[in-house]
């Protein structure tokens, strides 16, 4: 089989700071298809605006629901469900035909990245190649101007999507903390954050490495309005000789 | 001032894996300054090795100790504390009077990395760029063919250099879990994970994106000696539609 399926992260936003194999890889891609939601361009596109090539073959692959559905509702998980297998039985026959499909994935592949759904479908039955990359996490704390982790610090990632109890308790056990997937959690996190006892030491960075980057104290955030794809962070406070 | 001090993360090793911008920033270095074993080329040092300017200037920041005295021993923070006031204030002289001085950094500059000893000592004095990149546990979670994370999963990062009691207790509460600075600390991740209930399920992973990349469950590696830059993880099993 000539064809082969390439999951390539683009990192936080920057295109500088995606790799130079990324970088290789999306400017010559034939064929890249990525995930969006209907009606969106979608922020995997957006990233490599500029890049491609002319002639490439581009297949959107439009997620049918994101926020409409509560993720409790089992509704969410058969929607979602149907929709990776309908949009993996057309790659893998394109693939089985020849194609080369470049996705280009936000962030890292392996990292809380839509790609692990269209990838565990795949593998096995084509050729795969994953690229890592630079995660918004990394981009964040790099932003913060401050090191997220010093000496034997345990660092904590966690989704702001937790049930508070749970989501306070893990906040409480970290050295350095990184919380994902805020949005319209942001309350939900400063209740935690502040019963944690870390509030005064948290901060928030929206679209770290973007033109629109935005990094402040959480303190100074009140009332804030931030998009889901923001990062609270709290520095670790370990060893440093 | 026009001097300027630019920590340069490099990334897992895979010199293809390096941002587009760390490329051309270690490409165009007048001057570089890296950390390494007295002795030693220094793994910074050969990651860029064949990418440099003819006339490159080189200042090597050699370790007095590393594993020579135990890091529980007062001297070892007293040695090293007076290690990197010395380089850090041989590098403001030369900032101060116009060098810009890059720093390759292994794997990201903020996670866990000793470009931070510099920095904590230098920001406000000098200017500073810090360019992220992606981390060893990226390559690490990549190379096992299996993503790390799933749904809401927490991520812990732990070190093996945690009393066995408390690495435990990390190694327990994790959904996902990635185990750093291993080396010697082998057996008693092992024993750690035993306890956890997670051995079964734990990969070990060497050298990750280099010609040398290991990848093995880590049940297999019985008896391995391993490089202290090794890694074991264990995939979290979150929800997935």
């Amino acid at each position: 089989m000539t064809g082969k399926l390439i999951g390539v992260g683009l990192g936080p936003g920057d295109p500088d700071l995606m790799s130079v194999r990324a970088d290789r890889l999306i400017r010559g891609a034939a064929t890249i298809a990525y995930f969006r939601k209907k009606g969106r361009p979608g922020r995997a596109r957006t990233a490599v605006d500029g890049m491609l090539r002319g002639d490439v073959d581009e297949i959107a692959m439009e997620y049918p629901v994101t926020t409409e559905i509560s993720l409790d509702d089992p509704a969410y998980n058969t929607t979602l469900a149907g929709f990776y297998e309908e949009v993996a039985t057309d790659v893998r026959e394109r693939i089985e035909a020849g194609a080369e499909i470049v996705v280009p994935c936000e962030g890292d592949p392996f990292f809380y990245g839509s790609f692990m759904h269209l990838y565990e479908r795949l593998r096995g039955h084509v050729p795969v190649e994953v690229v890592p990359a630079i995660t918004g996490m990394s981009a964040a704390w790099t932003a913060t101007g401050h090191p997220i982790t010093w000496g034997d610090d345990v660092l904590s990632v966690v989704m702001a999507t937790l049930p508070e109890d749970l989501l306070e308790a893990r906040i409480r056990d970290a050295d350095a903390l990184v919380v994902m997937k805020i949005g319209r959690n942001m309350e939900k996190v400063r209740r935690a954050l502040r019963a944690a006892g870390k509030f005064d030491r948290a901060w928030l960075v929206e679209c770290a490495s973007m033109a629109e980057e935005c990094v402040m104290p959480l303190a100074e955030a009140e009332g804030r309005s931030v998009p889901y794809f923001s990062i609270v962070l709290v520095h670790g406070q370990g060893r440093r000789p």
